[in-house]
């Protein structure tokens, strides 16, 4: 189950209020595309801004709306006890796995990350992936510590933040992770732009932000690298290079895919939480002429 | 009312909930040493960690049990509209200012910041401190947007993370924020271990963090620097160098200060909020050790 393409969707506000219809329309999108998995309430899905209440409601619209599609609810908090309750109410929503990312104010130390998860894998009966994310955590999760959590019994996969450039050093990466990992752990890859190439290094999954927006190329990556085909994923990465450029520049891959999704009329104008203000005009118009450039410029494109 | 020491308390926990007895009995301790003002739900109060509930009562307590002495409460939170709705408890609990540091998860930009400051002092009649923490909150304010955000009516103060080692490039660092800054607004320094340099080349104020525990100490330190007596606040900033360097040593100030006031009986075990785990036995032990050299082991001693 936690292989191939995870779509990471939106979850869209209007006025400060969870947009329902348009989350709700993001998720039955992903499942028409057949999508491996949606990963609800992912960074990509602001799960970090939300209530539990509203985390409650996203996560049952998430699997309300997904078909026969599984999918992962993000449980991910500063405290411990509310991830306890995070995890809780996505085992009740009917989520068939739990995305966990060791949040950060005070910075943690690899003791305190372990006994997070410790205490989540012993109170839950859902499969836990691992969630590497150190641009927002600020968390270093160190090889060694993906050993000792991947060791707990119900830890899934283990979503790292990307591989190396050269190939070789990323399979080298991946074969250093599965050396400390049992083997029905597996690995997957985020960070989009590294996507292709994390495949092409033996990950097993795609943890993907544009998955949740823009499936119909994630997945053409993904079948190509799952059918051997490594050149077609990696020219597929390529072609949206300049997607990947807006990433870059743009401070990240959240305000760039809101302005997407916000540009596809599959969002409302300005859907991300405040005070994140999301893309200015021009920066939307860069957004907008990349999606056109692409043949992505309307919805039914995927 | 924004100059002098200002003492951040812990919010004590235990079993997971705030131990109001052992918060009450620090406010009352620090009213009773004389602090200048109480800043409750500080990044020492781990106001990140705790619901809208638990931060309403903390500022209640803190108020109630203050005396003469100003309150000012934490407001900051992930997303705007909760850092507007703590605003407003902490208003209606009596505070007579705001505490807002602008926490992240996904990165902000200078933008969302202002933005973020421009709606708090919109909303709010009560003067707001401005918090510069990036070791918890990993947003890096330039000295531009400084001056931006404190032209905006209500801006009353600026908590700097430090001042370079240098006396001189101390002096000139404070200088240039001053340059940009209106004349109300203070400059405070936090950074225990630099707090003597900063009082030293110019801030009017210490936002403290042994100051919420160990009063005393601090209050030597910052008399001295307001009665210019800069060699004597000096020197007694250099008597604590022990206690500075576990600050260093056990990945900030946090952790030590909770062993501290544990030590002292001021608050229960493991008083952090999980996943925090907090020192170990041998960590522990230290701390004692420290305090006792420098005739801090006994809670009547400040």
């Amino acid at each position: 189950m936690f292989t191939g393409l995870s779509a990471f969707p939106l979850t869209p506000l209007a006025n400060d209020e969870v947009d329902e219809g348009a989350f709700a329309g993001l998720v039955r999108r992903l499942a028409a595309a057949k999508v491996d998995s949606i990963t609800a309430l992912g960074s990509t899905g602001s799960y970090a801004y939300l209530t539990g209440g509203e985390r409650r409601r996203v996560a049952r619209l998430a699997v309300e709306n997904a078909g026969d599609v599984p999918v992962f609810v993000g449980i991910g908090a500063l405290r411990t006890s509310q991830v306890l309750a995070n995890a809780e109410q996505a085992e009740q929503a009917g989520a068939s796995g739990l995305l966990l990312a060791p949040m950060t104010y005070q910075p943690l130390t690899e003791d305190d990350v372990f006994e997070l998860f410790r205490a989540v894998t012993a109170q839950s009966p859902l499969p836990v992936i691992v969630y590497d994310n150190p641009g927002t955590t600020h968390f270093a999760f160190s090889t060694e510590l993906y050993g000792r959590i991947a060791e707990l019994p119900g830890i899934a996969s283990i979503e790292i933040p990307g591989v190396p450039d050269d190939p070789e050093q990323a399979r080298e990466r991946i074969r250093d992770i599965r050396s400390v990992i049992p083997a029905h752990v597996t690995v997957g890859v985020s960070g989009d732009a590294k996507a292709a190439a994390g495949l092409a290094a033996g990950c097993d999954a795609w943890y993907s932000v544009i998955g949740g927006t823009l499936p119909d190329p994630a997945l053409r990556i993904t079948r190509a690298a799952q059918e051997g085909r490594i050149a077609d994923a990696l020219a597929e990465s390529e072609r949206l290079a300049p997607l990947w450029r807006l990433f870059t520049e743009y401070g990240g891959s959240l305000r760039v895919i809101a302005a997407v999704a916000e540009q596809l009329g599959l969002a409302p104008r300005a859907c991300l939480p405040l005070p994140i203000l999301g893309l200015g005009e021009r920066q939307r118009a860069r957004v907008a002429g990349v999606l056109d450039d692409l043949g992505l410029g309307r919805a039914s494109g995927g």
